[in-house]
C-alpha cells in the first residue's frame, strides 16, 4: 500500500470513529484547509523568511496535509497523477528559458 | 521509492531547473500555499456546499499540495511521521466518546 | 453622514441593484473577505517586503473593505464602536511596558 | 474628522505606543490581514451559512478593519476614495442587466 492510500486511510478511521463525515462536506474541508493554512503562515509573522519554530511547523503542515487528503479521498482523486499532471500543465505555464531565475507570474513572463 | 519522495522529487527537479530555490524561503512558501488555499475556496464561494468543477478542484489540490512538500522538503520533514503523529495527538485532544457526531472545537468540547 | 456610513449604503445599494443579497449570507461574505486577503497577499508573494504595485493595492484593500463592511452591516455592528472597543482591548492584552519593541504574540509574552 | 481618519489616529497611536513600526512593513501586515480574515472564517467552520458567536465576529472584524487602515495609511491612501474608486471600476465589470440575480464571476458572466 503507498504511504498516500496509508495516510488516508488513517484520516478517514479518524473521522468515521467520531462519526464526522456528516460535516465534511467540500466546502467546509476548503475552508478548514484554509485555517490550517493561516496558522501556519502565522508562525512566520512579523520575523525573517526563515526563523521557525519546528514542532509547530509539523503539526501545522500536518493539518494542512490531512485536509488536502480527505478533499482528494471525497472526490476520489489520485493524488498522484493530479499532481504530475499539474506538474506537467505548469511545465508549460513556466517554460525553462522564460522562467529561470525569475518569480514573475506565468501571466506577466 | 514512496509515492510522496516520487511527488517531492518531482517537484525539487521543477524547481531548481527554473532556479527558483532562491525564492523558496519558508515564509514565502507559506505564503504561497495561503494563496493555492483561498483559489481552491474561491471554487466554492457563493455555491452550496457540494457543487464543484472537479477539474478547477484537482489542479488548485495539486498546488496546495505541492507547497506543502516543498515546505516539508526544505525542513527535511518526515510527511509520514508528521501526520501518523499529529493524528495520534488529534486522538487525545478529541476522544471518541466526547467527540462523536460534535463538531466543536477541541477547547469547547 | 460619516464616511463609513456613505460607504456602507454605495456597498448596499450596489449589491441591491444586482439582486445579491441573496448570495450575500455572513459565511460566504467572510469567505469573499478571506479570498480578497488572498489576492493582496498575493502582490507581495517572492518579494521583499515592501515592493508594492500601489494601483493594484489600492483595488484588493478596497475589496476586502467592502466586505468587512457588508459583513458589519449585515449585523448592524457599529464599526466605530467595535474597533475602539477591540483597541482597549488590545491595551489590556498588550500593556506598553511589556509589548513595547517586542512583536511576540499576548500568549508568549 | 472623519470616523476614518479618528481610527487611524487611534491605530497609530497604539502601535507607536508599544514601538510596533519596525514590524509594520506592508507584506507583514498583508499577512496579519489574512490571519484575522482566517480567524474570522473559522467562527462559520462546519457551520450552516448564519450561525454566528456575535460578539467574536465583532473582535475579528474589528482586528480585520485595523490591519486594513494601518495598510492604507502605510500607503497614504485615501479610503473613501479608493473605495468608490472600486465600487465604480465594478459597476462596470458587473453591468446589472448581466449581473442581476446571478453570482458568477465577471470573468464567466
Amino acid at each position: 500500500m503507498s504511504d498516500i492510500k496509508y495516510l488516508t486511510n488513517a484520516l478517514v478511521q479518524f473521522r468515521d470513529e467520531r462519526d464526522w463525515s456528516q460535516f465534511h462536506n467540500a466546502k467546509d474541508l476548503a475552508i478548514a484547509l484554509n485555517i490550517e493554512s493561516s496558522e501556519l503562515l502565522e508562525l512566520f509573522l512579523w520575523k525573517s523568511a526563515d526563523d521557525p519554530d519546528q514542532e509547530r511547523i509539523k503539526e501545522e503542515l500536518a493539518d494542512i496535509l490531512a485536509f488536502a487528503l480527505l478533499i482528494a479521498n471525497k472526490y476520489d482523486f489520485d493524488i498522484k497523477k493530479i499532481m504530475i499532471d499539474k506538474i506537467e500543465k505548469n511545465a508549460l505555464k513556466y517554460p525553462i528559458n522564460k522562467a529561470k531565475g525569475n518569480a514573475k507570474k506565468y501571466t506577466d513572463l
